[in-house]
């Protein structure tokens, strides 16, 4: 007897949860994200499903033959943000799951492989780069420099992940042609379109860059206003400049992490770093807002006397997913809404790695994410359940 | 054979000091500090003075007999913040060993005992609470608050010293009646005066008050700019506030410590809590400054959809010193420049507890200090260490 819908998330529930905020705190290879991961191997091992691990802890639990290509995968990722919600992530997973019970309960032998992915560091919450352990699957990213990657502890991730022997990739993916992964919404659209479920269409441009500000360090009360060279106020500047920007043009700018230094009450700050997350409709309007922004700090620091480098840590481009895979799956959804999102997916990785993929989303009634007011209905989510088994049951015979 | 100024200056050169930033981490009852505390005792012990500490980690090493009241006290402190300068502190504690050298190659012999003290967590950069040594000492902070005071790692201060048996106090300033600290000037002043040493008159009013903003957190990249609660903007418009207030008064506000959460680049904070270090000219001046500051940002908070509370963590009226001691110390260096300062300093603590106390101030070139870059020329530190031997040749007899 395998688990419901209801019973896996009430088993993920407590699992990396903050009992003072209410968040989860899943970073990889720590103790809450391996508590899932042996949760995942049971619920694979619960349906006598084959579970594959690769050399970056990436999981797949297949159904069926793996030796023929033409695989189809749905699935997604278990990790969160720092105080994150519960749904971004698990409940691809654990929709998936219930997917294959619901395929089995309507006698469905599939043709093709289906496997059921869970992919690690989605978030890039640990080691910064966001949708590492599908770029590595994918060989978006190398291990080599991937393996240098460090925590804010200063761990490696080659320190706590093998990763493959030299110069050899991962083989989870091969023969894998299209893909399929369900996500809670981030933002509001399905409630303004009032559905319980839609079909992703695009996910925007989205670069991440680093604000080095340096001024000088000085006494916070014997060092006259007009003598500091203060890069706090360059980096307050900048944000507020950042976010008047972002509004003005319908695009996004945050500036959400800061490392201050060195951070004590009475010292005005020698260094500022801050970490710009940029999203914009298209290419060029991501390039002009970061553009934008940069001269802004620039303007600000000639005028306070401190110094500014900007360093990208990642740019993305637009992903568009498989044209024909979404109208197939949104007819045979009985026409969803179609819809864009700003944020990041391992999907969007998959997608320009050359296989057709596809997201469905379901409604998130508090419009928030990356936050512990992040939900979803039952109701809304056994609908996506429904939805994603309609989808498998079309791609797998 | 005891080291004379520059030798001692040399031992300490290398004591805590970060390669990176060339700035010291002298916090109490880390290791640097220690062997700080350890260099203290050989330089008594090389001069056959006595070396006394409190239960609270306060030092004094006594010349001559301390049964009789009327003891005179000098010295400083030798903790620093956090990549602070090499002066702040330990200039005064060595130039007090040299000026007891001075004061035996001149053959005087106090007839009053004369000690050298060594306070201990001036700065506040472990436990927040600046002068707590000298506090502690004069009983103007209860054991029983301070020992539950804990650092950025939660460790209390109760869990590195032992404080005093209940109800018990330090005996350490009994008898103290008049108190000289010399220190690095933490202004531009004394460039201004073109004078090497001058005489403090007061000490500025002074207080420390958390910002505790807080807003929802989000998906930084799906949620409309308009739709967020984001404390960082509300943060970012106060901390710009209180500089333009500060600089159009003349007084002193800063930013200088923040704490951000989640501080994840791809989520918007949920909370910010910054730090206010503020300064004026009067008691009055502060008040009227922080309540301009605080009105700023609800005005702010309430825009950004935001909430802010403000807590004063310390607050410390305006310091006079004694002006019949600042009077005769000035004449007896030949009519020093005589200014205030914005700094606090333990000698403020002991004034405000009834002992006479004097500040001499030696000229920092840089201007700067809580910096890296704080500094002071040897001509005028050996000037400083012949003023304060000047001045307690004047005292001890």
């Amino acid at each position: 007897m395998v688990a419901g819908f209801e019973e896996m998330w009430g088993d993920l529930a407590p699992v990396g949860r903050s009992p003072q905020s209410g968040g989860y705190f899943r970073q990889p290879w720590h103790s809450a994200e391996l508590e899932l991961r042996a949760w995942f191997r049971e619920q694979a091992s619960a349906r006598g499903l084959v579970v594959e691990e690769d050399p970056f802890g990436n999981l797949v639990a297949w159904w069926g033959s793996t030796a023929a290509d033409g695989k189809v995968l749905t699935g997604s990722h278990l990790d969160s943000v720092l105080d994150g919600g519960a749904y971004d992530g698990p409940l691809g997973v654990v929709s998936s799951f219930a997917a294959v019970d619901l395929l089995r309960e309507r006698g469905i032998t599939p043709t093709r492989a289906l496997g059921v992915a869970a992919f690690v560091e989605e978030e890039g919450s640990r080691f910064g780069r966001a949708c590492l352990g599908s770029r590595l699957a994918v060989g978006a990213t190398d291990w080599a420099d991937a393996r240098e990657l460090a925590d804010r502890e200063g761990v490696r991730l080659g320190d706590v992940v093998e990763g493959p022997a030299d110069g050899a990739r991962s083989t989870l993916l091969e023969g894998v042609d299209t893909y399929v992964e369900l996500h809670v919404e981030q933002g509001r659209a399905l409630i303004d379109h009032d559905a319980a479920v839609g079909v992703c269409s695009t996910i925007w441009p989205h670069g991440r860059y680093r604000f080095d500000l340096t001024g000088r360090a000085d006494h916070a009360g014997s060092t006259r206003m007009e003598d500091r060279a203060d890069p706090m106020l360059t980096y307050a500047a900048t944000a507020l400049a950042a976010a008047t920007h972002a509004r003005a043009t319908h695009q996004r700018a945050t500036f959400g992490r800061l490392d201050v230094r060195p951070n004590g009450t009475n010292a005005v700050p020698s260094q500022v770093t801050a970490w710009l997350d940029a999203r914009a409709d298209s290419d060029a309007a991501l390039a002009d807002l970061v553009e934008a922004i940069r001269a802004e700090a620039a303007t600000h620091a000639d005028h306070d006397g401190t110094a500014v480098a900007v360093t990208p840590e990642s740019v993305s481009g637009e992903v568009r997913f498989d044209v024909p895979l979404r109208d197939r799956l949104a007819a045979r959804l009985g026409g969803v809404p179609v819809l864009p999102t700003q944020a990041g997916h391992d999907a969007g990785i998959l997608q320009e790695a050359g296989i057709a993929t596809a997201m469905l989303f379901v409604r998130n009634p508090s419009g928030v994410s990356h936050s512990p007011f992040e939900s979803a209905e039952t109701a809304d989510c056994l609908a996506g359940v429904e939805a994603l088994a309609d989808a498998l049951t079309e791609l797998v015979r």
